[in-house]
């Protein structure tokens, strides 16, 4: 069966997020100055051939590891839709 | 109050998306054959101020519009975490 499996990668709380700040500054050039902070990350998905949803959610979580995510700056979470 | 939002900015369905592919020819390489399909696109979180849900979310709605995602090329969904 064919899964889709959602998996969504940010940077670390610990981190800077340049990208986010970037975008920051051009919601407040367009007014809106309720945003006080944004973070940007990636989504991914992946269809999936497998027979079950945990099985589909462990291919998922390999390649997150393996890939998709950089431990060293991301975390990553991965949910079967 | 302060809300988390959740911009998810994906491909659309109907365009190609070359950088999933290039992403599943990585995942076939490292041996995993199942994946079927990969789409990769933006997931970004806003911190909101607002009164209410239904404020940060369409706050989050016009960010979107305005600046996160391009039409043409994408769609998104908000959601209040």
């Amino acid at each position: 069966m064919s899964y889709t499996v959602q998996v969504v990668i940010m940077p670390l709380k610990e981190l800077l997020d340049p990208q986010g700040k970037a975008v920051m500054g051009g919601l407040e050039n367009l007014g809106l100055r309720s945003v006080s902070d944004v973070r940007v990350g990636k989504n991914i998905t992946l269809q999936v051939d497998a027979a079950s949803g945990e099985e589909a959610k462990s291919i998922g979580e390999e390649a997150a590891k393996k890939l998709l995510a950089n431990a060293v700056m991301e975390y990553f979470e991965v949910t079967v839709l």
